[in-house]
């Protein structure tokens, strides 16, 4: 499966604005043949927009917002991968990331669990213990969201349910490029999966976003890296390298789950 | 505390030698200043002597050998951390490391709990569920051996236990160069201490040692890196350093625990 990743500046409470330019990148994703396109956290309203906006433009998952993201990814036949703010069931909103296939379908949602200061604590809800991976064009895809992948435990608790491609948008920010630079492909490489860690760039109030965007493959390599500026990466995923770096780098075989599972 | 990790070849199956080597090393470590010197896997014997040479070097862990480590450390007034092929009660053979104090008192032992491929398995009983973290000149230090530093659990267990620097001595070979560059660090930065990998250079049979030692921050940063020589590193721990990267990166108290204790 050929990928992309878009690293943009955010352009925040835009949301035809953020809806038009997803058109553009998936349109431009399509003609380089990729199946798949990841985009940054909360990437329709913009990440840094404060509680009280994020209250006002909180979708449902099969809200107007959504809608255009579907007919978007049904007009370029591409799967797309973004972050919004979620309107629950219960009132509550979550900072969330839809994966919708190239026929519209709605594969997975995910609600960020682990929530990054007071930044995220001031503008949403915590996501529940729900960490679907779901099957796109034959490859197992996990979601996580910004902070989530620092963990090594929610990148695991995924490759441990299958997953062999996780998606991370982010909004990561100056100056905590180490994640950018390490932590991905550390969280590539102990779970032998590919890894879309797809953050913005530029300005946003007082944040300044790190940039550096990759693609990870399962040995930890990086097949793409973004730098400071606006770009579309793309990488090819190949099976044959999942399975080889599997039995090469046995680690989900090797782990004693047992050893930890009464401290965890 | 000043600290010193100590690079080298190994002379296989030369007990005698390697107890000189180490006295050798831990004075020039204590000249430096240094409380405490981290020696690689299986130091006292080699590593790659296959299964019936290890049985027939196994010691207890109060065992002959053990009692010259405990005379260095009173001489030089320093505590070190070693591996050694280790006979236990059980009549099996573990891949352990013993920490000694500079009043040569046996701090803690740790048997390898994830042996690395034939190679491990053939040599080595594979260790129980025994995480210790102990105190050591007010720091809290808990230990792990090569492949174990690559599961990001076991340093979690670790930290999450109050570990605050982490000594894993280590026998890594080509091609796994990426644990030495990446995965030391991500470790250290997601569990917010320091750790000093401990490795050796050179050739050993068919194995090719990757060098690369290192002592690393809290914040992942690379406070001293060997390359692919015989040496020996110092470096400073500072403990504001410590408690000032807690501060701001906080996940042992952000870590949702319960999320992942069921799939754990």
């Amino acid at each position: 499966m050929h990928i992309a990743l878009f690293q943009g500046t955010p352009r925040p409470l835009d949301v035809p604005g953020n809806l038009q330019r997803l058109r553009q990148q998936a349109r431009l994703a399509a003609e380089q043949g990729a199946g798949l396109l990841v985009c940054p956290e909360m990437f329709l309203t913009g990440y840094n927009i404060g509680a009280a906006q994020v209250q006002r433009l909180a979708e449902t998952e099969d809200g107007p917002s959504a809608m255009r993201v579907v007919e978007i990814a049904q007009a370029y036949r591409i799967a797309i991968a973004y972050g919004y703010p979620e309107r629950g069931d219960d009132g509550a909103v979550y900072n969330s990331v839809q994966l919708v296939d190239a026929q519209g379908r709605s594969l997975s949602n995910y609600r960020k669990t682990h929530l990054f200061g007071e930044l995220d604590r001031a503008m949403f809800s915590q996501g529940p213990d729900h960490f679907p991976v779901v099957e796109l064009n034959g490859w197992k895809v996990g979601l996580l969201i910004c902070y989530d992948i620092e963990f090594p435990e929610n990148a695991r608790r995924l490759a441990l349910s299958g997953a062999e491609l996780i998606l991370v948008p982010t909004a990561n920010m100056a100056p905590y490029d180490f994640t950018c630079q390490v932590t991905v492909r550390a969280r590539a490489q102990e779970n032998q999966c590919y890894l879309v860690y797809a953050n913005y760039c530029g300005s946003e109030g007082d944040i300044h976003y790190c940039g550096q965007s990759s693609i990870v493959a399962p040995d930890g390599s990086l097949l793409a890296m973004a730098g400071h500026d606006e770009c579309l990466l793309t990488a090819q995923l190949e099976y044959d390298r999942l399975i080889q770096g599997r039995e090469a780098f046995p680690y989900l075989r090797d782990l004693r789950q047992e050893l930890h599972r009464r401290h965890a």
